[in-house]
């Protein structure tokens, strides 16, 4: 296989290591690749080949040294909510700008690991969207089908991985931003369990349900990624202080037995008339009802309750503490329907935002209770992929039915993972989300990694 | 002993029972003595003599069948802002009474384990007040000297507990209500880790900082009463997970070899000119010096600034979501100082409610931080104590003065005990309160009931 034509999965790169093919010359194909699409909408700005390439030269020398480095060979994008020292953090609105003087701890991770970074990724503004359209020009789109949107708000993580650009990305999730990308462009997206991951360095919409998610090719190559970024940092407030302990991911090896699986009641299930999509998620509970796994049917309107806190309540309050500057001196410089959402949080009072904390925490109760004896909830990513054209034509209510099995997972403190499933019948992507209990990690990996390989 | 003059400190009312005293008379003594004090601003109502005597009596009989009733002949009272079914709730508002067909779980618990209530104790109105006046006549006083103040807010139930009126007492504490009663009528008051104690059946202030904690004469009396009310509930969405596991408390057996205690810097304590209190507080620490434990000296600001956040800030929006009702329609029923600071919450926006919310996480952090390496935080439970008369006159100031020491410890999610002191010299009693991390119950124990018992 030449080296144009190589896959980015890991095992592909390290196939190609052992091949003969050097760091450098794996990361100057990256690169190479990367600029090739400089003007499609996935990248904010990518870093200057020299500087890749010496990075990658060092990293090569320190290897040759008998280093180890776990990610020689691999390169990575990041999501531009998330620092770099020395690159400037947008959020995909340049009015925004900053300069960052220190990484992200998760970046920082990965190049001290050996992973040579790429570029700055696209992505709905400010983090603020589901669909991969609230940008400026030129628009992202789907990596399978260009008249598709490519799911957000992580738009250029996720393409950047699809079209093979680079081995693995870094975006944020708030309420699906992780996950919905992911599905739309058929790949992995690892969405962990809340303060499992340093938030530090990341411009956050929601403190309490922020967190960084991974998107890989496959399973395993997702969660060695969430193996090296994770764990305790004292300096985030909203670090787990269990995090080194609790959720440790193994390499999924395959679930052991057929497991108890919860779904939503199929007649309670929004598809937005979609039928190909529900055919496609029935064929893939068919794959897992092949596997021996037993489903358990569960009411979806708790989940759906805590899914609307996420942009229905006063908990897009949240946003203003972070964007409140930028709305004041320079909403011009805000995409509207961006502006719209961040707005929101200004009608609302702090009993509103004590009322929707304490709603959501009897949600959790009852959700815990309904997930009892299952070792995971099961749902189709999403319920439909819209073409640009109608996104743009109905940029709300179509951007929220984006959110239908998204939005809940972490209001709910869950952790998530989005594998694709068997395609659709019209070719696009279809996708299955395996969701676990705050901690369990490791469970869900094993499942969709074992739906993977069937 | 004639049972007039009998303490109700388990060990001596278990005495008693060895002696002969049968259940039965135990509570009718503890009932005789509370209708003794009925007029004295204590109780808000007793519970009728044939009603305690008739469960006294069955109780006396599933013993003598051979039943295990660990609290048996031992009386309570609990404040009139926790249910007990078929008896009103007032909060020490009668326009706000409930009557309720439940139990709070932990009241529930201790009459299942044998002991009898008594009554409901008075407060400051809906627990908004940490000096006890801010209640209908008439006022309740000093069980040391009746010229000061009770402290509050759950000044009945410390009252009672150091008149000798029960042998216990349940109260709530938010910023202090659990501690500074005890304090000032040189009592033992035991504010758990929160999330230990289920507050299903409390008329809540703020679901974030609410719990409920024991009065009692004796450290062991209180984590006694701790074992049997703690455990999760869930029911209650602000229960912690692990409360069956964390922090089980021990029977206090003394501190095991001397400890690192933090203590504030002394140039930065206020005692608000009561040099006398200053005196006890250093008295009491050289009991601790003899002990042979050491200290280490600790800013006070930032313990000061989270303590602001219970009072100061949008977290006491939270009061608005139960009390909003009563505000609005009957707000010529509240005391004129509970009212303004339930009307302070209007003031803040969700915006301000998820900054209050992260500067609290953030400083969580930086105490956590602080106390790494200490076993506990010792700190005079109260500055001084005030006349009623000077509480009167200056009803906002000196009660928030009163909170300067217990403020900070439930929006930190600290554990803490207050113990009596060496007296003042004065005769007004001083105390010494054990400030532990979440979790660390038993530690706090040990360490206070090693103090108490030198």
């Amino acid at each position: 296989m030449t080296l144009e034509s190589l896959p980015l999965d890991f095992a592909s790169v390290r196939a190609a290591l052992r091949d003969g093919a050097s760091p450098v010359d794996l990361v100057a194909e990256s690169w190479r690749r990367a600029a090739a699409c400089a003007h499609d909408g996935i990248f904010t700005a990518l870093v200057p080949r020299e500087t890749a390439l010496a990075k990658a030269e060092a990293l090569q020398a320190r290897a040759a040294a008998g280093e180890a480095l776990p990610l020689l060979g691999l390169t990575f994008s990041v999501k531009d909510n998330l620092h770099v020292a020395g690159l400037e953090t947008t959020c995909n609105c340049p009015a925004f700008s900053i300069l960052p003087e220190e990484s992200a701890p998760a970046v920082a991770r990965l190049e001290q690991a050996g992973a040579v970074l790429v570029g700055k990724n696209t992505m709905d503004q400010f983090a603020t969207g589901l669909n991969g359209t609230r940008s400026p020009e030129p628009l992202c789109r789907n990596a399978v089908d260009p008249d598709y949107i490519p799911g957000g708000s992580s738009s250029g993580s996720a393409v950047a991985v699809a079209r093979g650009l680079v081995a693995f990305a870094l975006g944020s999730d708030t309420g699906g931003s992780g996950r919905v990308p992911a599905a739309c462009n058929g790949i992995v997206g690892l969405k962990p369990t809340l303060g499992l991951v340093s938030t530090r360095g990341l411009v956050l919409n929601s403190r309490f349900f922020d967190c960084i998610p991974v998107f890989a090719l496959t399973c395993p190559d997702a969660y060695e990624i969430f193996d090296l970024i994770r764990g305790h940092d004292p300096l985030d407030p909203f670090s787990r202080d269990d995090a080194d302990t609790i959720g440790r991911a193994q390499r999924p090896e395959g679930a052991e037995g057929p497991a108890t699986l919860a779904v939503f009641r199929p007649e309670e299930m929004p598809f937005f008339g979609d039928d190909v999509s529900r055919r496609a998620y029935e064929a893939n509970l068919a794959v897992l009802a092949g596997q021996g796994h037993r489903f358990r049917e569960v009411a979806f309107g708790p989940f759906a309750e805590a899914g609307r806190h996420v942009f229905q309540s006063a908990m897009v309050a949240e946003r203003l503490v972070e964007y409140g500057a930028i709305l004041a001196e320079r909403p011009d410089a805000i995409h509207p329907a961006v502006r719209d959402a961040i707005e929101a949080g200004a009608a609302y009072s702090a009993r509103d935002a004590f009322t929707a904390l304490y709603t959501l925490r009897q949600l959790k109760r009852q959700a815990a209770a309904m997930l009892a004896g299952t070792e995971a909830l099961v749902v189709p990513t999403v319920p439909t992929i819209f073409t640009i054209a109608a996104m743009l034509a109905e940029p709300m209510a179509l951007n929220t039915a984006m959110g239908t099995y998204t939005y809940f997972v972490n209001p709910l403190d869950l952790c998530a993972v989005t594998v694709p499933g068997r395609a659709r019948s019209d070719g696009l992507p279809s996708a299955l989300c395996f969701i676990g209990r705050a901690g369990e990690d490791a469970t869900v990996a094993a499942l969709a990694h074992a739906f993977s390989a069937v």
